[in-house]
């Protein structure tokens, strides 16, 4: 499947409800929703998972699962995000097949490059600016870097890492496709108008 | 797939290299290693799975993933075993397919009968004994449980929860197919020879 371009997805956080992040992020417009939930159980996982599905669908937004293919597949899911600790690419390509979007999280062009080798439908690039949603020891990698590492891998960027209004317009012309936030949403005082901006910010 | 019968499960701890865990269960002669492991990364997982599918297949062992359907699924793996906390075993048989060993652990009747009913091919009952290999807040259940659960459930029973060599023949003789056990292997100083003394006894 090819990713929509401008494409902005939203990813849950560790705190909030998520499906009710991701009713609201729907109501602003996004068109991906990604759920992640580090230290949730398959279980509950599972239970968010056929409510944002759901949602999803009726506002035909893609939906995608972090890290657990299982829950994906469970789903008929648009897909999975990895991350470089998670199962290998080629390993969720050979389960979710050839339509399924996989999305392979990256901050260099060896980890861009070997996404694409193991069949990764986009890469997530960053972190972009600094953040802190994230433990992240490493320090932010630049817009620069976002074209340099689509042009090596040849696959759509989906920028990550730092991104709010105000930079959203500069990371799609630096080269991203689309861009994905977490707490720009999350920790947004209203979520849906968040999205509505960081949306209307990336179509300009 | 029916589940062999006087079946010793060794199910990999939190510290112990998996591998040779479960290298040394197959050597004393398991019939089932459970690779489980609560807080591994799915990378460490997909690696580990790897090399334990392999020495199973050497040593005609089954080989089945606690919780991770993905991974078990990546595997052709012969099964996977769900707790309460992970998805449904109905959605893993949908993604396994009608002969996959689906395992779900439970510790009453009512538990039992919905694994049942969602399609699981085996019940993990338990604990039947003190244990401090897992929290457990609740009591043991005792050896009558297992009759009493199995006849309602209408499925063979795996046994687990402070099983050693001292009372595996009486938990077989209390009508458990097998017995599942994680300390009892793994902090042996010798955990072939330990396993090798489990299936003698539970052969008995
Ligand atoms: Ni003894």
């Amino acid at each position: 499947m090819n990713l929509p371009r401008r494409l902005l997805c939203v990813i849950t956080d560790d705190s909030t409800d998520p499906v009710e992040l991701a009713r609201l992020a729907l109501e602003g417009g996004a068109g991906m929703v990604q759920l992640r939930r580090k230290k949730a159980t398959g279980r509950e996982l599972f239970q968010w998972a056929v409510r944002i599905q759901a949602l999803c669908r009726e506002q035909d937004a893609l939906f995608i699962v972090n890290d657990r293919v299982d829950i994906a597949l469970a789903m008929h899911a648009d897909g999975v995000h990895l991350g470089q600790q998670d199962m290998p690419a080629s390993a969720a390509r050979s389960l979710c097949g050839p339509d399924a979007i996989i999305g392979v999280s990256v901050s260099c062009t060896d980890e861009a490059l070997k996404a694409a080798a193991e069949g990764a439908s986009y890469i997530g690039v960053g972190h972009i600016f600094p953040t802190f949603s994230k433990d992240k020891p490493t320090p932010p990698i630049g817009t620069a870097a976002i074209r340099t590492i689509r042009n090596a891998a040849q696959l759509p960027v989906i920028a990550i890492g730092g991104i709010d209004h105000d930079n959203a317009a500069e990371v799609i012309r630096a080269g991203a496709s689309g861009i994905a936030v977490i707490s720009a949403i999350s920790e947004s005082d209203d979520p849906a108008a968040a999205t509505r901006e960081l949306v209307k910010r990336i179509r300009q």
